[in-house]
Parts: C-alpha cells; structure tokens; sequence
C-alpha cells in the first residue's frame, strides 16, 4: 500500500454502518476500512446532544490514531442532529461524510415526479432534517416521511428477508403507496438490508441507498488504494455485543474475515 | 380519603408499567396511584448499573414527595440488576415491590408439570435471574427463557393485537410450543399487552402476569382505600413524550381521565 493510502474510518452507534462499509467496499474495493460500532451506548436516539457530543470526540480521537485519511458517519442521529459540530474534533485535512447530504442529493436528483418519500427513524424524522433539506434542493418537491421505529430492531433480531419483515414493511409503506411516491430515500443504514420486503410494498418507487452516494464522493474526493493482489485488511471494533456484532457483520459483508475487536 | 391512606407509587423506564397500574386499580380500584415513566431516559436496558441507581434514587426522591406509602418498580432491568440497592433509597416504613419475585412465585405455584416458559427482554434473560429464582422455588423445574427484543418497539409503536404481533409472537414463542411448556411468565410489563397475540400460539398454557400477584401483594400488606363515591385522583408523570405516553395510557388504562405532567 502506497505510504499516502489511508484507510478510512466509519463509526455508527452500532452495526447499521456496516451497510454503508459494505457500499464503501463495492466502490473502493481495495481500499482499507476501520469501522466502529458504539454498541454499548446504542441507541443514539435517546441521547442527549451533549452525550452524542461525548460519544462522537472518543470515537473520532480513537480512528485518527488508527491514522484514517477520511472518516463517514454512518449515524443518522448524528448526522440530523451534530453534525456541524463535529469539524472541531477532525483536522482540516481529514474529509468528513455523513449520510444525510448524500442521500437528499441523490433522490432530489433522481426524482422524476418531485413526489419523495422518506423512512427513517423516529428521531429523524421528527428533526424535520429530511424535508428541510430536500425542499432546499428542490423546492417543488412532495415530501413525505415516515417514522419506522421497529425496522431497527427487526434487523438486529436478524428477522431481515422474512415474512415478518415483508408484512411490517407493508405496515409501514401503505401511506407512501398511496401517495404515489416515485423515489423512497432509506434514511437510515440499517433499512438497505430490508430492500426486498420495501421494494415489495412499493414496486414503482426507485429505492436510494445514501450509502452509494457517500461511496462515490469518497472516490472522488480521497486518495484511494487501487488493484493489488493482496486483499486490504479492515479493522473492525465494537463496544459491545461482539458475538452478534460479527454474526451480523458476516451475514451483510462477505469481506468480514476476521472477528471484531472489543474496545 | 382517611388519613393514614397513601397513594401507592409506581415506576418504569416508559409506559410499559401502565399493564401493573392496570391490575393494581383492578384490584384497588379506590386507592390512587402516582405513576412516573422516564421515557426521556428508555430504555433501560442500555444503561450502566450506575446510571441505573442515580435514575431510580432521582425517582424514588420524587415520589416520596408525593407521599406514597408503598413503591412498586414496574421495570424488568431494575429488578432484575439493581432492586437489591434501592432499599438504601427508602424509608423502612415503605413496602417496596418488583416483578420478577412476584413473577417467579407465581409461575413455580401454578406450573403442574414444571415445565416452565419465560419470555422477557434480551437484558432479562441474559442476567439469567428468572431461571436461578425460578430453579430456587422449585427445584424440579424445566425453564425455557426466550428473549424477544420486538415486543417492546411493537408494543410501543400501538400494533398490539393486530396482525404483526400475531406473527411475531409465533416466531418468538415456536421453541416453546415444542417444549410444551405449561406456564408461561410474562417477564416484561408489555407483554400483557400481547396476551391475544401470545395466547394463540401456546394454547395450551397459562399466562403468568406477575402484575396481578403483585396488586394482591399490595392488597394483603398497605393501607388501601376502600368504596367512595368519589374517584381516586391518580397523577401521572412522564419525562418526556408526553403525546404517546398519553396516547398509549389512554388505551391501557380506562381510568386515565387527564393527560400526563410532564417534568
């Protein structure tokens, strides 16, 4: 690896980042990942600004000593509700991506119709953040967001691609449907790995994955390893909850070689 | 109200306690109730044991100042972690109460053949507390504990009864089914909640709510009020999303005739 490669950095209050280091790969295939997953403090969304404050230093201090050239935050409470503040941990050189940005970018563009749907966590979409900033970028837009508090925990149960996923999916999306929405922007990382049962419920509606988008920016925008022999070697450390951390982590990365750290 | 007549004070980390506030004015249903939800801090199960202690210390501060003459901690995570503490907290004088006792009481006296289910959170059944106090009343037992880490968001998200929650409880209760348990405990206050639900896929056995043992307990040990014309005056208090807490205590409880306090 060339001396100015660096590997980049990812953090989430748990394992729903791993679906956007899972899109990272796809894009930077040789590249180096540390990913952190904040476990033991999870969910953020019961946190107040000041924790996430806390929690978002540590995490940030503990990737630049694994030397990282970039760092996402995979974290939508993070991102709706900090982010502006976090510049003041990263050094100026060190680009900082989050998902919001990316994902209002990317469906704004790929909206034909203006009508746009959003599902993301409760505390998302009562920040309002979504709609804001997709209004900015399109003004004309139809937005309508919904609040889906059990899609996380479905996922962590590891209940993703079955019947009960199909029928809460259904459950969630019946407004949407009827609205006619032509994009459905995923508004959290955990909801990628629910596209099937989502596609289901709302077939003519483009699904956009914001993590996709942040991979491309990262392309774009880092020095990044290109083709080698060997495969790059990811970290991986979580905080909690090891074993289902690399139980999960495994089923969504079919790079995941390697257990997890516990720090 | 005579005198010596106090209310009775009830806590949990959200609206999950509102199933034993339930019971306990079915039994009393002329004593009031001072009930505290701290859903700014839910849920518990994430939380150090010192976080833990300053919550419920907080707490109990406030419900002595309401002049209650008994505590019940309506939560699964403080029974089953740090209820041993509290006493430190609280006058000699004031009966405090928790679930899980009142819960293993119950199922070990009911259980005919001693095979016994447990269902509760994830926290719960890794502390392994049911299975020990269980095993300790009833050395002969066979106990099969199942986490279920959906109820409570299913619970919480108003999808009791429905279709979902048909579907889930299956998936959750299908080892139990085969174990042929005869007892279920229902080791987290929402999941009386789901009694329709639950009761569908194990048949055959009988459902232990440990909030009907405890309103008994009560019966048996405080000063209670007894027939008036008048109502009782039960407060409520809630830390923080007063709107569901409301929404939420207005389908548990018919008695819930004016809306929550935030503090």
């Amino acid at each position: 690896m060339a001396a100015d490669i660096k590997p980049i950095g990812i953090f989430d209050s748990g394992v729903g980042g791993l679906t956007v280091a899972k899109e990272i790969m796809a894009v930077l295939p040789h590249q180096p990942l540390v990913y952190f997953g904040d476990c033991i403090n999870a969910p953020y969304g019961n946190r107040t600004d000041d924790e996430l404050l806390g929690f978002s230093q540590r995490i940030i201090n503990f990737l630049l000593e694994k030397d990282v050239g970039a760092i996402v935050v995979a974290c939508g409470t993070i991102s709706t509700r900090i982010f502006a503040e976090l510049g003041q941990f990263v050094p100026g050189h060190i680009p900082l991506y989050e998902m919001l940005t990316a994902g209002v970018q990317a469906v704004t563009e790929a909206s034909k119709t203006g009508k746009i749907g959003v599902i993301a966590t409760e505390g998302s979409v009562k920040s309002g953040a979504f709609e804001r900033e997709i209004l900015k970028a399109r003004p004309d837009a139809m937005v309508k967001s919904v609040a889906c508090p059990l899609l996380v925990p479905l996922v962590e149960e590891g209940w993703a691609g079955g019947e009960v996923a199909d029928l809460v999916a259904k459950e969630y999306l019946k407004d949407l449907a009827e609205s006619d929405v032509d994009t459905l922007l995923l508004g959290c990382t955990h909801y990628p790995l629910l596209s099937d049962s989502i596609a289901k419920s709302l077939p003519n509606a483009t699904l956009i994955n914001p993590a996709n988008h942040v991979a491309e920016n990262l392309r774009n925008c880092v020095n990044y390893a290109s083709a080698s022999p060997e495969k790059p070697k990811h970290q991986f450390y979580t905080t909690a909850k090891k074993e289902k951390f690399d139980k999960i982590a495994k089923n969504i990365l079919p790079a995941f070689d390697k257990p997890s750290i516990l720090v």
